[in-house]
């Protein structure tokens, strides 16, 4: 039995709130449960100097906590001078799940910078930032083609993430606070809508892990990425 | 006319939201309007450095923006590397506010650590911070009481704030980001709840203030601290 | 009676010297007491990057103290790689003292760069760089006047600065360091040679001050400020 | 074809060349083809602050790479002041990844610091970085043992990583810079001596992969893993 | 003939002032020609923690210019958040001359921080600083005595320094900017009242200097340290 | 009798091997007996901005040692966030000392950049880093003319660095770390091939050093610098 009293292939309540604030081009604010991160996708009409006159667009992310989104109090980023390596390699991770289903071309030489801040953290803050990021982005570039800025959606796909673990031996979705720090193995599925991989992370944290429970994590994983889909697509009343 | 419709005398919907986050001791999320700010309050049973064994605790404050708070997207001071001068006065203002109204000694040796993070703004985040702080100070005093670290409340009084200013000639109350931009004079109030001056910090941006013109601002904020202050002990349920 | 023996309404002996150094537009040590500073104005001949093209020019200052300028030895900022948050807020205070008075468009697309640093401190030397400042920004403008590269005088108004505070319940004027550490309240106040308000920082160090308090420390500042401009227009010759 | 005319499932060239350097306890330079990673094992009698006093020791990694270790310069990061979130991620994963096979209570209360410089780049500098670095931990152990501070080695298992790819539709194995570039998909695979995962990290880098591709580079992996286990045991002369 | 219109050997005019600010152990305004610096000693009773419970005290330096000390204005260190490497190397230099002529384990476990800031600016800046470094802590020391906190000087000699140079085939004294600016060999020479090296650097700008003129500038430069070593000595009143 | 039971003229043994490296257009790993270093030259085909449009090129040089070249492990300065003091002094010396023997019109609007990593220390980093960086420099300047891109080679000169000491009384030549901790005077020699001297830079550690100690250490340089010399075109084949 699960820390969480839920079934080994249950989500946790998932809520995805649009146009949370009111200056971003997309806002969004995603609840895994009582992991709350705040998403805002901001266009910037130029793009990074390495990708100058070269007829593309960017998208990148960034990835914060507030200090006191935890249960004791984190030193604030900005106070300390730099980002942490745990910082650094959950703003890529998003950026890279982003860019692998968006057509940079057809963006134009525009960037668009995502935002991810977690307002409460209880276990799987990255993966609820790809999930509802990908919400914040699809309401950016609607604007911009409402605006007029592009005649066709350079969005080729959804794409959302989840977390697998192995418990006790057993695979689990979707893992908590309280999973994660008692569990074997953490494992982050990015995927598309249409079923693709766009990244894996497994890391052993205990013993390491075999085969056959990668397999079943993988099967686990893709049972919740449809169903976040789904959550995504309704929020957007599609 | 004000730009916002409002009388000169008249504050923003004020709207002040305990409990707003599980993990801090205080959490309040404030509303001036638009303006949208969370406050927590962390209790840590060290202080630093300078003040170990000398018997009394201590009060300080962080202050951050999210990047897409505003209505065009700021540098994210962590991945900047520094906190800008403005960062570092606000924050300054938040803490020496708050210590102003409490008995360090009666509080002991730990630390209070303020979080004011804006989510959304739109003109006077100093002011709400100071006002949403002391609601999270209270409720993390109120905390150590109810747990017996605390036997007798540390606190000496509320303290809220606001900002006035001279607009077209008239003084007025509560300025949004749109009449603070066009407006000639910003000063921020900080008073306690018994109507004393813990800070006064007033800037002529176009042409210098005269005296009779200080006055009339200064008889404004105390209106709108008065108010303030109520809605303060109304959210108390006090 | 104060520390310092002198009355309330009576400031240190103030000394302005001129071109004290030989290499910047306007180099000025002034002395409030034993608080010396040496203000030095550069001009440069172009504009920060956010004012290319806008016709428009800059002032803007910067503030330092030396090591063992003080009672104890401070470390030096650029060692610890920051500087600090009341260096940027007394720097912050300076530039905009300074922009107050003087028309940036007359000025031509060229910056003014001010430069205080604290050769000896003993209180008030934010007020003391404030007044020694004016002066050197007035003999950096004469001297564009007098090479051609300006017809007219972008200079509107002087400026000068000082500091008041509640010292044994009794409003006095030009805190040195050690009635800074004693009293109860500090206000720094930055008016024009007409007599407006340019800034008003007040901070209740222990007890909160009341209005009428407040009344007569503004009283004292405009006396303070007006003693000031007349030794400033002394030391020009004026 | 592979640029490299190799096979799907032929590994470059490796070597592992022990007592690279004489001051290290353990010193290995490691050869993956042009890929050359000098990994150092260095022994510090102390555990960092957040260890202190818990009856275990630490294994830690940093990452560099030589300026001009690349194809075209790289910027110096000790230069820049700062790591790139590249190089976090990478020693993160090295440091994770020889936790993996060492008990750490056994190590007792000291710390084993390894650093991995690369020498030469040509792709994989990660994977040979983390197989390199398991023969330089293994002679630190085995010359703490020598010297008597162990009675007992702490490493459970031997540890290895190899990179697989998706090239032309095919999966391949341990990709150069060349095919790297070019290639759909990247994965990364640390695996147990006996044939556990420790760490997968699969990126799409174009289009997103599908189960059985990712099925087929995980059979790819063990068995270069598998080669990698046997060269490390010849180099340690087991 | 020189720029200057000085002799090959003919020092600027140099002045020592003793006793310049208030607050230092050790305060002397050295100025040799338009090179002023203020040197201070400031006596810490602690050690540098490499040092501590071994006995024996530190002398160290720092070093800095203000901005406009110069011809044109200098970012301010503390503004970039990093000192120069040229910093650094002069700040080194001094702290290596200062310990040359003192017995560390007689000064006991404290510090002494010595302070040369650049008022204005001529060329020599470095040994004008070591120069008037020596005068301050000889100061620092006599008041540790007549205080009793030391027994006996700690310090063996005196110290001082000079440059010298290469100009137009000529071997000259005492480089001010304008020769510095244009001459072939600039070198520095440290030595103490016994007429001993205690560092030597000299870099040829132009072409390099053969072995009769480094002969020929070390003749100039140990008749400049005798009549600096004078000066002290009058400074001092010995 | 020296600790290295090499005569007071002799040099330890000199290695010099070049393409040690495939990227650089310049690569040489010299060893000093047990001091490595890999001297990599790159060419960068524009010019620093303070160089733009002056129709000269420039040479720098950065110079890091891997954490573990030394006895016991050193911070990785990546890691720190900062160049040593030390570090600095080193570079701006590899970098003077080559820019003495190249014609920079010559060269052309390029860069070229020194990287000089140390592999292993054993005292005399620095000097083995200019022997080594010249041949490196020479490489990439011949390259260049190969590829058409230089009709006439820019430099004007060989130039190899030595360091020699007074250890027990005696001028040794060539001191490794043993030596160099328990000596007097460590002295640094830059030399031209046709035997002009490019820097000196000496240190007297304990006890300053007299005028005749000098010139005996400046002739064994003299000698030792022809040796370098000759090893530097044996190398390169001339």
């Amino acid at each position: 039995m699960r820390p969480s009293q839920r079934q080994p292939d249950q989500l946790r309540e998932v809520e995805i709130i649009r146009h949370y604030t009111k200056h971003a081009e997309g806002s969004v604010l995603v609840k895994f449960g009582d992991t709350h991160v705040l998403c805002t996708a901001s266009v910037d009409e130029k793009v990074p100097p390495f990708l100058r006159g070269k007829g593309q667009g960017w998208v990148t992310a960034e990835y914060g906590m507030l200090p006191r989104s935890t249960g004791s109090r984190m030193d604030r980023e900005a106070a300390k001078g730099k980002q942490s390596g745990r910082t650094q390699e959950i703003q890529r991770l998003i950026g890279r799940s982003l860019r692998a289903i968006i057509d940079l071309e057809k963006l134009g030489e525009r960037t668009i910078h995502i935002d991810c801040d977690v307002i409460q953290a209880d276990g799987g803050t990255r993966t609820a930032s790809i999930t509802g990021a990908f919400v914040a982005l699809q309401d950016a570039v609607t604007l911009l083609m409402e605006n007029g800025l592009l005649s066709e959606s350079p969005l080729k796909d959804a794409v959302a993430a989840i977390s697998v673990g192995v418990y006790q031996g057993e695979a689990v979705l979707d893992l908590d606070y309280l999973e994660d720090s008692e569990c074997d193995t953490d494992m982050n599925v990015v995927m598309t809508g249409s079923g693709g991989f766009v990244e894996i992370q497994g890391t052993a944290e205990g013993v390491p892990f075999e085969r056959e429970q990668m397999d079943h994590m993988l099967d686990l994983a893709a049972l919740g990425i449809c169903e976040l889909i789904a959550k995504q697509q309704e929020a957007l009343g599609a």
